[in-house]
């Protein structure tokens, strides 16, 4: 049989990197490739009273159908926490439960994105938010991108350049891979900027909560007067990711179209999983818990900074996030960090080499494709084998 | 703000029927609308117990990312069951964990189908296949079918007429919405011309294990010689659907695919439902909770058939599935079955009118619109109210 796969497989072959990074799995190896949460810091015993709980009070309930758009108490429960936290006026009609923020990603693809349609993003951005877009056959353009966020001038010019930009994709929060915040004043801007070209803004917010040091800053949502920005989120950093229970708020008109482009592609989420999640939030005490979690991973980027500077060549380059799980280095243009990659992997140790970061290839001067991402994952103490 | 949309998203606009359907979550309507499972046969108590068993022996694990294949030994689980069952040769690498059956339809479509591709399909066929592989802009051509299953005349003719036919889809066991099973004849033969025309049959079975008269029949999947046929399957009917864990199982080549396509759409099924139903398969007796099951809804289909030959007109015409969970009932062409479904809205009953089961609606002579489906949904004891 020869199978006849739709066009959209082409971009999505198995690459290079994710090949090697199979090798990973082995439990010998320290991997620095995915950002996982550390699972000693999952509330596994309040988890085992909630459950206990919630099939005992509304079994038949938790493990039937539920609604497309989720558990109505836990879309409430959303709300009123970013509200809170990010400075956003939502209700529950502004939310829906996504499996996990990248569903809420693939989503957007779909609901926003034709083949042929351009996504900004940061220069260099998520790895599998270019995966979830690519299927849609977009095309990416990379915005320049400085400690405090993208320039204005450089996304205002891309956004007359490109008036099939349908997306702006960004990260503002201890981004993923690089760790950058952006601005206050970098926020301002791009509210207005996307409001002016009439383009959809996806904040992408996985990380926000875990900030180790520094003042929280408002959402860029929190800027927006025009409903041009749509927001994810996710209880995967600061509860747990086996349960894949993340979101998307926005407008409820465009709320209303995610609802319907969910329901062909998986009709609901796991109901017990956000019946679980609703109770542990009204029952427990989850800032108490996230600052826990803040404690420990604080100490442990701190850690892999200690160890940058005692191990790495003088000269490295490092960004040092506030908060997050990502740290990125820059390694002198002589070395390729491929090659690099297999030299770790040979004494069992793990990165991300940092040029799967930039969809947009052809603008990446070719001399400058070296730069790795190290990410470091929570549950590891940092180290170097030599 | 003026949202531009995907393209796609005109094609899925709430139709009046499902708008009419949202009347049907109050809790005093008595809906044959949806096929929900009954809730009272959910094995809460065993669930509660390997919920507790897993949380203290793999706690940190089960709320932890996982694969995108899927938890391991439940893939294993079901290659054997697969086997054993439905007479196919399946092992662990030949399956893939999907987000419910429907997130196995979703793939599909976005594995094969490109814009303008055609899907072959029942005449009438499941509603919910119609949303997920209109997303991806495919045509539908309804083959003729009878209580045999597709004509094969019929379908070789649509195989020569449409060379952009992509997809086959069917529902061999207790079809949803007629409760119709295909013959072993037709069955054979549909594997062969899919071979001989190099189409991909997706083999759609939610309900096979809910047999309550008659014998087991091989999938089609088992005559499958070119690896044509790629098999969907859910626990969702003999488990419980809260946990939205189904699969889909296919020659490896094509779940490499599908797994390519499921990282970027949301990653990974939830990590502990996955190995909670893994411990359940492992450690309690499937088999003679699917018995009981099958014991309480033949009950049911009993009394819906018993009601239909007291309450309805003489010159009614209906199906007596074998198994599963939906009957489909012929009214008169004078009778357009949205206004009657209004009138039993009046008298909160609720039912889905026929016409939408049809998605290549020119095919369809128009005075024949009319044909409802009347869908039992097993929790209820079937009643009218008039």
């Amino acid at each position: 049989m020869v199978y006849k796969y739709a066009k959209r497989m082409e971009n999505m072959e198995a690459s290079e990197i994710r090949e090697l990074l199979k090798l990973t799995e082995k439990p010998e190896v320290i991997s620095f490739a995915g950002g996982l949460p550390a699972p000693e810091l999952f509330p596994i015993e309040e988890i085992r009273e909630v459950n206990n709980y919630v099939l005992d009070h509304c079994g038949g309930q938790a493990l039937q159908y539920s609604t497309t758009e989720g558990w109505q108490p836990l879309r409430k429960w959303i709300a009123e926490r970013m509200n809170t936290q990010l400075g956003t006026s939502f209700c529950e009609d502004n939310i829906m439960i996504t499996h996990g923020s990248q569903q809420a990603l693939d989503l957007s693809g779909k609901v926003f994105l034709d083949e042929g349609d351009v996504v900004l993003c940061e220069s260099p951005t998520y790895l599998a938010a270019i995966s979830a877009f690519k299927a849609y056959g977009c095309e990416f353009v990379e915005i320049e991108t400085d400690g405090e966020g993208m320039l204005p001038a450089s996304l205002e010019k891309a956004l007359e350049d490109y008036p099939r930009a349908k997306l702006l994709y960004i990260i503002p929060n201890f981004q993923n891979p690089t760790g950058r915040t952006w601005s206050l004043e970098r926020r301002k801007k791009i509210a207005e900027l996307s409001a002016r070209y009439q383009v959809v803004v996806i904040e992408d917010n996985p990380y926000g909560e875990l900030r180790y040091e520094g003042d929280f800053l408002p959402s860029v949502k929190s800027f927006d007067r025009s409903g041009s920005v749509v927001c994810t989120g996710t209880f995967s950093k600061i509860f747990c990711p086996g349960y894949r229970i993340g979101w998307i708020a926005g407008d409820a008109e465009v709320i209303r179209n995610y609802v319907l482009v969910k329901q062909g592609a998986d009709l609901q989420c796991n109901t017990i999983a956000q019946i679980v999640i609703s109770t542990y939030m009204e029952h427990y005490d989850i800032d108490a818990h996230i600052s826990k979690i803040r404690e420990v991973y604080r100490k442990r980027r701190d850690a892999a900074i200690d160890a940058i500077n005692t191990c790495f060549p003088a000269d490295t380059v490092y960004t040092r996030p506030e908060g997050g799980l990502f740290l990125w280095v820059e390694v002198k243009e002589s070395v390729n960090t491929v090659r690099l990659l297999e030299s770790c992997l040979a004494r069992n140790v793990a990165f991300v080499p940092g040029y799967s970061f930039f969809p947009g290839k052809s603008r990446l001067p070719f001399s400058k494709r070296i730069l790795p991402a190290w990410r470091r994952p929570a549950n590891r103490a940092w180290s170097l084998r030599k």
